[in-house]
């Protein structure tokens, strides 16, 4: 197969040999990006973003320059299998599995990392088994490049096949890709689902077969993950995306992209050592794009305000908490996206609010505070002045008093080498009577809800 | 603070730059100590081993020379606060918290890996704020070195302060010790517990008294973790250590220990960068030997044969799975501790047993089988040779028809550069009619319970 005959890869070794002029290239094209964002390429947050951009692309695809060969050879141990019995026994015959490696790849149809749960499965032959490792670091050659689920899950499965030459290998991966967020929608859909998941699988030799006896002992041993053969997703080249931006939907509502602009994307998957007239990253550049002109520097100050004096008699959900004689109007998960500044990543979580309405003032119906929300979230970014700005902007509203929680997922936080999967990342603002006292901030935080383990 | 006057670290990288004869050393000492198990340090497993845990060794204690300022400065960005108000936002004033940071670090007093959860939070000044990833990597500077939690707490903590400059931070890590096994103690009492936990805490500036209101915003958002200040430990330099490897009863048990060996690992230590006569190392590498030595390859075999001739009266706890008219015996969760010959770290998890028991044969009582899979279990190993012997030490017992499951966490996985913490492994051996009938394979591994959350 492809992925073994390192030909190809030489080739790309060689090229990318020129770190420098390749990162150069990747930050003269960030700043094409920025400024098509209407940003200043000088202001101090991005300043440095270009270099971040072109450090992180280029570990973030390392794959295209590492070999399966190099990774595998050395590693394989010899292990005496069962002499003259019938069965098969660890060592010789036996399945071998490692569960929930989390690892990240990047979407060849919009170039946003996504991640991947993967399950890896072989049953080793000619008395001789991998390094448990190699089965994660093989896995991690083929995600770290651009990618499709079900190529990804192919190209692991057919180079660990070449690589251990084992009875059969079994690959299952749970893949989660952030929902392209389009500005426009989400302003009036409230509903919109911030992730996409997919579960795809390959298998070779024995497990070549999808009703093979081998698939059943596999999916024993992942059962309490979710996971069976009915929930995967056989997929054919054919087979439409996973990946929103290609959806017409998108497609049509987005107008004419800046052409300086998908020039830039498209010269960064060249820089990567991609070739951008490959069929399915045609339209990547444009694409991407699309995305990034979500998070546009625009003058949306003209929306906001018309929401913010036409929209405060929608009173649909508050809760309210009891507080002395006063009480804690509060909104809880209100969904956001934004977009890193520093790395141009995306980063999603739940917005939670908290005010005490002053004498004179009206209630804050959600659709605004999710409104309010969305403003300051489709821009570049950074966490903590997402949720000062938010404060600030409600504090007059209601007269003063008002709390601010903001919980995301960073993707900066697990691409980039950091790779720290589980970890999240919480700010709090506070206001008035919020700042001031303990009692009054507590009764608001108790009551903010634990994420439901999907969101994590 | 010691942490960030770097004049240390950089004799230490000084030393350091000759990796080569740093590394053939540490190879030197693990070849003594595979010696000194009874290990032939030309078995094709364990030919490259010193080469491997050298070259893990040397990556899993990198923060010796790694700096913070290298990681923070460039990292902070102004961010305005808010004017004239009451109150503190995100930015300037309002809590940053970083949740669930995976990191590993290496216990001081036995040398094994440990498991952290690291946590982190400060409050921002001076329209000052730092890029989220930097507060994981500052952290992961002090983890890869020889560490106790507390310390390890501390170190974070001021390392963070005096590079951020904030109001405050706040550090609390769960970590988690495996519990150093005793060969002896363990084919005695099934009830042994497999992990050790602590929980720790750090705080400087706002965070320096333990009261302060902003820990208990800090704990809001921790709360479905199980964290609050009751449960935290605040220990002394003189508290007992946290690793059972210092406990009288470990010490008094295990024998006298060769001296070569200890030399070897006190020479390690050296290599490292550390200094083996700093009080907490003193007594390390006769601890490291000693947890070697429960891994001894001498002959055992007396000892299980004895089992095996003695001990099939003590029916104590089968439990039996109809399948038409045969009964599936199983013995699930059985508890075992191992160490990988390829890179000399331990492993551990459960067995799980199914066998048909056969006309003529007697059903094995719980306490034999534990006993069988510790006998296997304290070696040097690999986890598809561990299930395999399993296997065909039972099958003449019961006739022949057995299945054995082996689940268990591997520290390779997640030290070494992997980190891939949440993986795990599972290896089946099969022998007799669960290799050829797939329904009486199934209704076994239908029975295998979900592992609780505590074990993963």
């Amino acid at each position: 197969m492809g992925c073994l005959d390192d030909g190809r890869f030489n080739v790309e070794l060689e090229n990318g040999k020129n770190n420098g002029k390749d990162g150069s290239a990747i930050e003269d094209a960030v700043k094409v990006l920025l400024m098509g964002l209407g940003e200043d390429i000088n202001r101090e947050g991005i300043r440095k973003t270009p270099l971040r951009v072109a450090k992180a692309l280029r570990d973030g695809t390392r794959g295209y320059r590492q070999k399966v060969k190099d990774i595998v050879e050395g590693a394989l141990f010899p292990e005496a299998g069962l002499d003259n019995r019938v069965g098969h026994a660890g060592g010789a015959g036996g399945l071998v599995i490692v569960r929930d490696i989390d690892l990240f790849s990047y979407c060849e149809s919009c170039m946003l990392p996504f991640q991947v749960k993967c399950h890896v499965g072989y049953v080793p032959s000619s008395e001789r088994v991998v390094g448990l490792s190699k089965l994660s670091r093989v896995a991690d050659v083929f995600a770290k490049r651009l990618q499709e689920p079900q190529r990804l899950a192919n190209e692991v499965c057919s180079a660990l096949h070449h690589g251990i030459k084992p009875d059969g290998v079994a690959i299952i991966l749970q893949c989660t890709h952030i929902h392209f967020p389009d500005v426009e929608s989400v302003f009036l859909d409230s509903n919109h689902q911030g992730l996409v998941k997919i579960l795809v699988s390959a298998g070779s030799g024995v497990f070549e077969n999808k009703n093979a006896d081998e698939w059943a002992d596999f999916f024993s041993l992942l059962k309490f993950r979710g996971i069976s053969m009915e929930k995967i997703n056989f997929r054919g080249s054919s087979d439409m995306s996973w990946c929103s931006s290609q959806s017409a939907k998108i497609s049509s509502k987005v107008g004419p992209v800046n052409p300086a602009m998908v020039t830039a994307a498209a010269s960064i998957i060249k820089s990567l050592g991609e070739d951008p007239l490959r069929k399915e990253l045609r339209g990547t550049p444009t694409r991407f794009v699309k995305w990034l002109m979500n998070f546009q520097n625009c003058n949306f100050d003209m929306k906001l305000n018309g929401f913010l004096n036409g929209g405060i008699a929608s009173l649909d959900t508050n809760k309210e908490v009891e507080l002395n004689d006063k009480k804690i109007c509060s909104e809880l998960n209100l969904a956001f996206w934004s977009q890193c500044e520093h790395h141009l990543l995306p980063f999603h979580g739940v917005v939670h609010i908290g005010y005490i309405l002053s004498d004179g003032f009206s209630p804050i119906g959600k659709s605004l505070l999710q409104s309010i929300v969305h403003f300051y979230g489709f821009k570049l970014q950074v966490q903590e002045r997402l949720t000062r700005q938010i404060a600030e902007t409600i504090s007059p509203l209601i007269g003063g008093d008002v709390i601010v929680v903001v919980e995301a997922s960073h993707t900066c936080m697990i691409s980039r080498g950091i790779e720290k999967f589980g970890s999240s990342t919480a700010t709090i603002a506070v206001l008035g009577q919020f700042s001031t006292d303990l009692t009054t901030r507590a009764s608001f935080l108790q009551g903010i809800p634990s994420p439901t383990s999907s969101d994590q």
